[in-house]
């Protein structure tokens, strides 16, 4: 690795072999994007073969560095990268691109393909996630091994990563935070979809990057040696690192390079075969790759074993000592967590009431923290009022990464960095903001729940129950919108005790992200001696009161609404009518249970169904059909005393009782 | 207005008792947030008194400049200072602050009280808003005339504002145009509600902006002088500036100032008493307004009527001439549209196709903007594939106002920098992106809505249909997320014709977002011969083929899907199954049609009812009702031609034929 000769034939012809593979899988798809693979190629030759420590023979040791593709519909780059280096990945898969099954779909698939750190492509993600990697290995590295865990995290990203708000939201905290061990690779190639980049962005990048506390370095994208340098600049500054690296979209392609037309179509099959010409290849033939540059590039297996086998010799040591820093560690990783975890969580007797589920959330958070040692996290700038602290903990600054993170008012990047964190085998990230919020940071949330990744979110004031702060602030369709999605997990608890269980079944899912509801305003802890156990929440949904006498009536709430609809069952019993009151704090968990227990908790024989949620109706209709009601929100909220509100839209005993009679 | 005598005192009583003012109605309400009011009372002083050219008894007036109060929080600033120039807020209003049915809710509304411009309160929206009221005052001021429309836009804004990743993404484009008719005046209180700044944001805000192109100006929260200087420099550059005010966070007060505590909730009795001594007021005395500063800056109104009435001069000359360029702004203004707009617009023959509904979009929004001059918009970098190129019209550029905005790959700006264009009287915003886009941009189509603001979003590839770029560009659960929003249109048009007049409706609407969901595919034109007019999209959902003989099942579709749905129904009327298609392109449409018409489209007396979406099935159970089916998705997408997705996720006539027999 030692004094290289970029002069190498071989080398050449590796980068080349890059940009004409990724053309090639481009054009037998009949669809992707050739031209940031054919600039980036360079850039990309030298991380693998140079700089990054990665095992291709084991994707997953732990003390690799990591690659982000941040541009992820560079794909075709990644692909070939990884299969030129050993990856398990063939060149028939090459040949699959984008076809359906194969293993290499369009963008990146975290889980689908070895080698693919996280999934990218929606803009300025992959560049967010990898501050949050960055501060995941500063974590382990300080707490468990310096030597074992600083991995450095490189991302790769285009013009439109920089644009992104949550790549500048991500960037200041990592300047902030003097992320060491990070280093982006940005491609300046002057070129966006609509044209060149100064119809719209004229900004001096580097300069902004600059007043983030970043380390910013310049390179022409085609001068190997000037590249290698900033590299090893990069990796030896105590700053988080931009190599600013002026490319050529299609580069090599004769007509195409340097313009739009480079990105997101083939080059078309006159283009290529000229394309090829250009660097002295066959024009009709495809996938070809010279047997000195699969020698060569392959030689990263070789490398990568070597480095693995040191790195565990050391893990070894370490590990057979007494207190072995790394047995938690050990306990925690792939899904894991440490013996004994959720035993004895906090309870709560109603007399400890009442309290709002965000208080009984940051109780049993910090129950929580005292047995899982790598879990951490923190808030967007409002810890005091989603109670997200971890008492007694040190903050993650910019000379300590202990375990209260200050994200700053920075949502988006805040769900992202929570993916970085996820990524980062062993720990176990939470973040908190308020539920209106939760707008500020859907695109990395939903990647969380594509890729499987479990972090937990804290969202509290969650209904017109924050009261005076009003509709800018008040939550109506946001439950809605999180339940909508695919494997993520909605948890609305209806007192401190649901919320202990919330809790649990939160950290013990570990293939997908939860979301936590919590009330603002205090509710009364129900006496579980007259009431079902809170451990029904575990199904999601459960009967909480059973009528009296036979089901005239069925009462569905969750959270702030559970006890109202417990004082409604009240009235509508005095009047005779058997009424049960049905606790459903997270959908996803009921679906997910048999049909058997949902008709035993929701018998098809009554219609007569009212749920009440103060948020929008929307959706609740799979619950209450087309003969039952909803009480809801059908518009925004006002700014008002919190029970003033409730009175106001419907959210009391008196009109729930009325408004069940009159179905 | 001339050689300001700073050291008057009645220039310190009016700052003192807008600071006084706003303690006591946070005190008041026993909830809101004292400390930015209290350190930002001279800036605001003296923008209102000697720069912003308002005219308090018509908060309307067209020729205004604006204030946004970014940091929404803030509001019992901003009504002091209503209140002391002399808009229509009382005293009373001011005593119930945050109060149910109150003119002065937690943070401003826009529609609800006189003199606030939009509604604010999620931080970074404010900023961004004015970027894009600062482009519509440009844009205006190019087209019809520079003396009658070129308003300045102050904002004010926090720490918190500038962390956000809408405001960097705005910043940088405000940057780029030029935007020298923009001033954001930045509180630097060095206070976050989890502590000091520095916690989490120790980045360089001068070089930053510097680095967007901006002025930068720095000067103390507390010197007059030096404020007004930086204001009239600000005033006078072409570029947008940002002067940076060193500020004490609950100036005054003798323990608070200066910390955290002094944010979020009220001084509390005895500390407001200390604060009131030190400025000088009697402890115990509370909403006092000194006569002499009642008299001082109620001087802003006879100031206005004097700009407003000198303004009018020039109105009515320009209006009086015979080609005047105010006819097109006079007919646009107030939600009206110019004579004629919506008429002929494109209709489309099934020869005319297939075509993707993105396709017609393109074509009938280039109809429209012939006939409306002051439609304009654009896209977040994908123009040319969202179709919202008007042709033969110039960019919105730094030095020309084009109709067609070059958004770059910031979607969050775009969102709310299209309610900002929406403000200003007569626009006509739109803005396009992939529909999984609209994920990063819902903080402000969610104000969009609040605010009854009328921007057109147009949101392309719209499903699995867009094929290999896979799951992290397919929509899924985006359809639901946006129906779930209060008093936003979504309307899925199911062919060419449909989108014309989804395009009429979404124009049309003006009290609330449009959002336009486009195919990426192509789909034919259906034969409206044979088929009910497209005009049937206006009632939300209609009969498209009627059953043969009796009713038996219902098949309900929108966008791609609904020629699926006719496919399968010939299968089943070949097995003698009477079916009914509804398309169903708009849900709240439908919703508001009178229930006679809705029980018309879909007859109760038939369960049988099968929903065919490529989309996440979360609502449709409102039509469908427990008895019947919804064809859906329940995961995400994958890569892979959009005809093999079709295939494997259900959406064929064979497999939906199958599926509505087996209800």
């Amino acid at each position: 690795m030692k004094n290289p000769d970029f002069k190498n034939p071989v080398v050449k012809a590796s980068i080349d072999t890059l940009r004409l593979l990724s053309a090639d899988m481009v054009e037998r798809a009949n669809s992707g994007h050739p031209g940031t693979p054919m600039e980036a190629a360079p850039l990309a030759y030298l991380l693998f073969q140079r700089h990054l420590r990665h095992n291709p023979a084991n994707p997953a040791w732990p003390g690799r560095d990591r690659f982000i593709l941040s541009c992820g519909h560079a794909s075709a780059l990644l692909y070939s990268l990884l299969h030129l280096s050993g990856y398990d990945l063939s060149l028939d898969d090459l040949k699959n691109f984008r076809q359906l099954d194969s293993r290499t779909p369009g963008h990146p698939e975290f889980g689908h393909t070895p080698g693919v750190e996280t999934t990218t492509g929606p803009l300025g993600q992959g560049f967010a996630v990898g501050v949050g990697m960055a501060m995941g290995a500063r974590h382990l590295a300080e707490r468990i091994d310096a030597r074992l865990f600083d991995a450095r995290v490189y991302t790769l990203c285009s013009d439109g990563d920089l644009m992104e708000g949550v790549a500048s939201e991500a960037a200041s905290l990592a300047g902030h935070l003097r992320l060491g061990n990070l280093i982006a690779l940005y491609l300046d190639n002057r070129i966006t979809i609509e044209g060149e980049t100064d119809l719209a962005f004229s900004e001096e990048v580097a300069t902004r990057f600059l007043a983030y506390g970043w380390q910013v370095l310049r390179v022409e994208g085609e001068n190997l040696a000037e590249i290698d340098a900033a590299i090893e600049a990069a990796k030896n500054d105590p700053r988080p690192s931009l190599l600013i690296a002026r490319t050529h979209i299609g580069f090599g392609a004769p007509t195409k390079q340097d313009t739009a037309e480079a990105h997101g179509a083939p080059l078309g099959t006159d283009e290529l075969a000229q394309t090829k010409r250009a660097f002295g290849r066959q024009p009709d033939e495809h996938f070809v790759i010279p047997a000195r540059v699969c020698q060569h590039m392959g030689q990263a297996v070789r490398r990568g074993l070597a480095l693995e086998r040191q790195w565990r010799r050391r893990f070894d040591r370490l590990n057979q000592s007494l207190h072995s820093p790394l047995t938690a560690w050990l306990q925690s990783r792939e899904g894991g967590l440490p013996d004994g975890w959720g035993e004895e969580l906090p309870t709560f007797e109603p007399a400890d009431g009442p309290m709002a589920t965000r208080k009984a959330s940051g109780i049993v958070l910090n129950a929580l923290a005292a047995r899982l040692p790598l879990l951490l996290g923190g808030s967007a700038d409002l810890a005091p009022s989603n109670n997200t602290e971890l008492k007694g903990e040190a903050a993650f600054g910019p000379g300590h990464s202990g375990r209260n993170i200050h994200f700053g008012v920075r949502e988006h990047a805040m769900g992202a960095i929570l993916n970085g964190l996820a990524h980062t085998d062993g720990l176990i990230p939470f973040g908190g903001t308020f539920l209106i919020f939760s707008e500020y940071m859907r695109p990395p949330m939903r990647l969380a729940a594509m890729m499987g990744l479990a972090p937990v979110y804290v969202f509290t004031h969650d209904s017109i129950g924050l009261g005076e702060d009003g509709p800018t602030h008040q939550p109506v369709e946001q439950l809605a919108a999180l339940r909508a999605v695919p494997n993520l997990r909605v948890i609305r608890p209806g007192d401190a005790n649901e919320t202990a269980v919330a809790w649990h079944e939160a950290i013990a899912h570990r293939s997908g992200p939860t979301a936590l509801i919590l009330s603002r305003q205090n509710l009364p802890i129900l006496d579980r001696s007259t009431l079902a156990s809170a451990e029904g929440l575990r199904h999601g949904g459960y009967v909480l009161a059973r009528e009296e006498g036979d089901l005239d009536i069925l009462l569905l709430a969750s959270g702030s609404e559970v006890p109202l609809a417990l004082q409604a069952r009240n009235i509508l019993q005095q009047q005779g009518k058997g009424t049960r009151v049905v606790s459903l704090p997270c959908w996803e968990l009921f679906e997910a249970q048999d049909e058997t227990y949902r008709r035993q908790v929701l018998p098809p024989s009554c219609q007569r169904r009212l749920a009440v949620e103060a948020a929008s109706p929307f959706g609740w209709e799979r619950y209450v059909g087309l003969q039952g009601a909803v009480i809801g929100l059908n518009g925004f909220g006002a700014s008002a005393p919190a029970d003033q509100l409730f009175e106001r839209f419907g959210f009391t005993a008196a009109q729930i009782a009325a408004r069940a009679l009159a179905l």
